[in-house]
């Protein structure tokens, strides 16, 4: 999407035909910088320190990263160390895993003389089709969009949304946002109240960020904020990503996501979230009983990193030294409280049914 | 209650009998200072700058003011004067108004000679009728923790609070933690999730102080993380202050409350509200409808106040710069959600019928 008018995606093949550009996403939204990453180790380090981050984002990060490894050595035991080192830098990111399998796929069969180009390809192509699922999510999210729109015409569509499901965690588009860009582009007159997403803020630093260079109207609220925005009519529709959908369409996502859900929910505001199929798990049902959940640093809770009004960037301690801290880094949403998912074969009912008929190759190993 | 193992109250009379004593709420967690109040003008400023806050320690610190001002002019003009400047400091506090109505009550009809020492008596009373009522209240709420505990033999008693109604809010124990201080006095192991209450972080900086110096085992969330407590089974009970409850029992307090009474409801927690008497509006049935909630500024969103690594206090803008933000205070917690109200009279039904009974002479009024 834009930043400063000019259309960015979050990673990038250079002209060179070979260094991979990404947006440094640790120092946003206070800079914005370009990293080129050169190297398997360059790409490695990019997704351990979090300059790139969102699951299909490192995805495709791992994949050029393993194509920057063919470039000085295409062997099979240079193949291996690259994918060894690669995953080891965030080994629970399901994304990241599929990526490293479908380049040794793609690679493993091939003469070492052929295996540069087809990497950059299987790379390309990984991010090519990142675009495309997150367009074709895009397009369903629309048409909820435009219905809501056409019951109100000349009014403002009121989206919520929480953290950042958004063109900077994937290729470009996003899943979340890909509706909200589409209707924005298509000239419907939507706004966005963004969750500012505590402990890690990424909803007031990526999506708040993402949405302003791209001209989409927009407001950062507290977290505690949504429930009273519901109860007077100033939300028309919830939409938010997922890191995991259980097989009965429970919904895992950054934490608070639920409370957003039960406020939606008493205020019959209809609550959508936006997922390309792989975020699917086909073999749990129960999502509060059997996803465990994540606990991160408590620095997260702690501090904040932000501008001073000098310019200077600080990280400041808000929570009393001595007091200890919880932080749990994702909740489950119940089925139940969510009224469809946002698939790139259309929008599903919350259950097993609708998920399994829509997916059945997915589904039909369990 | 206890700050470094000594006893303290928020406000108080200084030895020499005329000066007033006040922690300093503007530095916390970071720095404990006591100011000195030393003249009405002091009084006034302590309120305006939030060096005192709360709506019954800001009642107790006017009245002291009034005191304060007879010692230099105890006239009428004076103490006209005096009520004038310290009504302008928190025009919409309702305890303020209240307190200074009381001292005028008790000081016009005296000689001037008499002025002095009859506006000290009456500043403590009104100080000492706080301390009174939340101990009232904490008496009543601990039965609900005894409860608990007795249904669950050697186990912690969970309970989750948001924002800050605590002795710092008063003028000592607090309206929702006087409770958990008794229950903790008595020896019964209780633990507090303490809501980290974005934006202004009251959680965070003032009710984990006060627990962690009182002794009170504590954990600091984000906002967003107790429906997934709760889900878990991690919560036993929350109590919560206010700010107005309506004569049918719908609760205005801090932003997010009505989120975590959702979660409360969802997962069969039992969600109480703490609150002394003149906090119940009986004029207005609706809350939802009828209490106007205040927008304060976006800077609260925009930025965050704490201590760098080295020492240094800083305030750090976490939102990019060009964003619009939204910045509501307050929200409203349908009755229906409430499981009782705690108050000075007894542990009461959020509805009318059992409002206007427990307090018949306020009722009477509407």
């Amino acid at each position: 999407m834009k930043v400063d008018g000019r259309h960015f995606r979050s990673i990038w093949l250079e002209p060179d035909g070979w260094s991979v550009g990404a947006i440094d996403q640790r120092l946003l939204p206070h800079e914005f910088v370009v990293a080129r990453i050169e190297s398997v180790e360059a790409a490695a380090d990019a997704i351990r320190t979090m300059l790139v981050r969102g699951a299909p984002l490192i995805g495709a990060t791992a994949a050029y990263g393993v194509a920057l490894a063919m470039r000085s050595d295409a062997s099979d035991a240079a193949l291996d160390q690259a994918c060894k080192l690669l995953i080891a830098t965030r080994p629970t990111a399901i994304n990241l895993k599929w990526a490293l399998k479908e380049m040794q796929r793609a690679l493993r069969p091939l003469p070492l003389s052929g295996r540069v180009e087809a990497a950059y390809a299987r790379a390309g192509e990984i991010a090519e089709q990142d675009v495309a699922i997150n367009k074709e999510i895009g397009q369903h999210g629309l048409a909820l969009i435009e219905a809501i729109a056409a019951k109100k015409p000349g009014e403002l569509v009121n989206i919520l949304t929480h953290c950042n499901a958004g063109w900077l965690a994937t290729v470009d588009w996003g899943t979340a946002t890909a509706p909200i860009y589409l209707a924005h582009d298509r000239g419907i007159a939507v706004h966005v109240w963004v969750d500012e997403t505590r402990p890690r803020n990424q909803g007031a630093s990526l999506t708040a960020w993402e949405l302003g260079h791209h001209g989409v109207p927009h407001t950062v609220i507290a977290d505690n904020t949504g429930g009273h925005l519901m109860q007077h009519g100033m939300v028309d529709v919830a939409i938010v990503g997922t890191d995991r959908v259980t097989a009965n369409g429970d919904v895992c996502n950054k934490i608070g996501t639920y409370l957003k859900a039960l406020a939606a929910h008493d205020n019959r505001v209809p609550f959508y979230v936006a997922l390309p199929s792989p975020t699917i798990d086909f073999s749990i049902d129960d999502g509060v009983r059997q996803i465990p959940i994540e606990q991160r640093a408590t620095e997260e809770v702690a501090t904040m990193t932000g501008r001073t009004a000098d310019g200077r960037i600080e990280t400041v301690r808000v929570v009393p030294e001595g007091s200890p801290i919880a932080n749990y880094a994702f909740d489950v949403t119940p089925a139940r409280l969510v009224t469809g998912l946002i698939t790139e074969r259309g929008v599903l009912k919350a259950e097993r049914n609708a998920l399994s008929c829509a997916f059945p190759d997915r589904a039909s190993g369990y």
